[in-house]
């Protein structure tokens, strides 16, 4: 997608090098910084410290990573147990993200064991080539379906812009291209649908605010960023005509884990009789889970990201502390928007209802 | 309550002095700031720009503003019209809050035309006085009630703190003393029940993680920040079990406006079984509406407040920016909780359900 005229993606490889590039998210909006990360050792901190953050991405930056340690690990006596051990470290990074195994997994699934060192290094670093790829390819999918949906609301509401609410940032940032929850925000614009998007910040990292703000305005879509609480008043009043979201992770019954507050804008989506709709690739879908409120565990950050609040000041990049020093915060990175509140999911192979009869449809060789 | 170990009230007079004092809450939880106040414009910007907020502590300050102008309006010609002017001024201040008008309006009641202006004027000093007290001890009434809910779920429940939500400040700092939401909490915590508190941060302007934690932890009272999307996924796993909020505006019904991002918090309590009470003197009460959604104007902010952050940097008090330069906000300063999601009104004269023939139980001179 577009910065500032420019194509781009979050994530790739440059002909004749070694390194693999990211846009390192850490300084959006204010700086657009692109990192080169040497090894995998450097992917790994790049996923934790969240230069790169989001499904897709997350993902990608696994298969990447793997590429990175295949490539410097040729004389290693054990390539295979190289590159467990450099799976298993890439999969420690963030314990919630379905994709971060995903990744690495399909890395490790290409090694033949017969072949040769260089050999399967040549074969992984296709294979995350085209593992990139094929995630842009889905969200591209996810923007041809979804943006359908959008259109539909149009035609009932000809003559007023279609506002979408959206939670977190499930843009392009966070996969490689286009983006799940965005990218049929992102088709329907370019088809000439009027749309405004409702952008919740998303505390307490202020995704939304940060990344998603940002994305938008670089295609030049309107919107207005809001804080979390807003969202309910907004859908009491019918100014949100539909929500779509991303998701972190799917259970086969349609449980949807995602950004924390993602549930609580589900249940007021639910009270409004406002669609509420998830935008996934199915790869954040873990055919393991059923129930997502019980099965799925939720990653616990560091109480600094609530109590304290960091953005652009006259001295440059300044965190500032938000509470007494006393208090002490608690940080859930994620929460489960049950099944029964989702009106559909926006996969790559269309739109499903969130149930397991429904997604099955779409997926038989789950059954 | 207690601040450093000293006894305070949020707003008071001083023998001997012909000014108002109180606690400038935007300094908190980094300074505490007493501020003089001489005369009623003074007055008025310290409610307009939220020295002093909160729905018990806005009617006082009115009233004591009221005050001021009726002292120094003595040798005004007419006096009655000097007092009308001043009130019109001091209701503009802020559009949502029903107590502004009930304060001014307390105070206009007091004066008798056939008496002079040094009279009526020393009537309104004390009528203001005992303004503020009557808004102290309806508080304190609060407490008592409430505070046999929590001692019922620990009765229940031994061995383990009682977990309340919360949202926004509705604590002393929102009255005159003790608090409407907060004061069952107190009154819990003072008679050796174990409390526990999450603290909604309350975005945008974090009454939540500077006031009220600020508030706690004076008076030693366990307590957790959290963002504003936390408390769904902290009700789906047990770990509320009560929520209070304060109430900006009641409706005769039982509809509730309070602070942006009740309604969502109610919408969660209510799918995961979780209490909810709005505790409030009888004094946000508006005993000519009926629909809260659609009679309550909701006021609109300024778009800074959501767009930028403000806290303590190591350069002193400092204001981040937290988005695009290219992005707009909206800031709407409150929402409604239809009454149907909540489970009781704490009330100085005890809890009623939230419905007109339970409320008119209490307040049967409002049949």
């Amino acid at each position: 997608m577009k910065v500032q005229g420019k194509d781009f993606r979050t994530i790739w490889r440059k002909p004749n090098s070694k390194s693999v590039f990211l846009i390192d998210q850490r300084h959006l909006p204010f700086e657009f910084v692109i990192e080169e990360i040497k090894n995998v050792d450097e992917m790994c901190t790049a996923i934790a410290e969240m230069h790169v953050r989001g499904a897709g991405l997350i993902g990608a930056s696994a298969a990447y990573g793997m590429a990175l340690a295949a490539e410097q690990g040729i004389k290693e006596a054990d390539f295979e147990v190289h590159l467990r051990k450099a799976g298993e470290k890439l999969k420690a990074t963030r314990p919630t993200a379905v994709n971060l195994a995903f990744g690495v997994e399909s890395m490790l699934e290409t090694i033949r064991p017969g072949d040769g060192n260089e050999e399967n290094a040549k074969r992984i670093t296709e294979a995350a080539e085209r593992f990139a790829n094929a995630d842009a390819d889905m969200c591209r999918q996810i923007g041809l379906y979804g943006s359908k949906i959008i259109e539909d609301i149009h035609t009932l509401n000809p003559g007023r812009p279609v506002n979408v609410l959206t939670h977190c940032n499930a843009g392009w940032l966070a996969f490689v291209d286009y983006g799940s929850a965005l990218a049929p925000v992102y088709e329907a614009h370019r088809r000439g649908i009027p749309v405004h998007v409702w952008v919740d910040e998303t505390r307490p990292r202020n995704q939304g605010s940060k990344l998603t703000a940002w994305e938008l305005a670089m295609e030049g879509v309107p919107h207005t960023v809001i804080v979390d609480n807003t969202g309910g008043h907004l859908m009491q009043h019918g100014m949100v005509d539909i929500c779509i979201v991303g998701s972190d992770r799917t259970t086969r019954t349609g449980d949807v884990a995602n950004k924390i507050g993602t549930y609580l804008k589900a249940l007021a989506a639910h009270d409004n009789n406002v669609p509420f709709y998830a935008a996934m690739p199915s790869s954040t879908i873990d055919w393991n889970l059923r129930d997502g409120i019980k099965e799925i565990p939720i990653e616990e950050r560091n109480q600094d990201e609530v109590l304290c609040f960091d953005g652009m000041s006259e001295h440059g990049r300044t965190q500032v502390k938000i509470s007494p020093e006393e208090s002490k915060a608690a940080n859930f990175g994620f929460d489960v928007t049950p099944a029964r509140l989702v009106s559909g999911m926006i996969t790559e192979r269309g739109v499903t209802k969130a149930n397991e009869e429904s997604i099955l449809e779409k997926f038989p060789e789950r059954r």
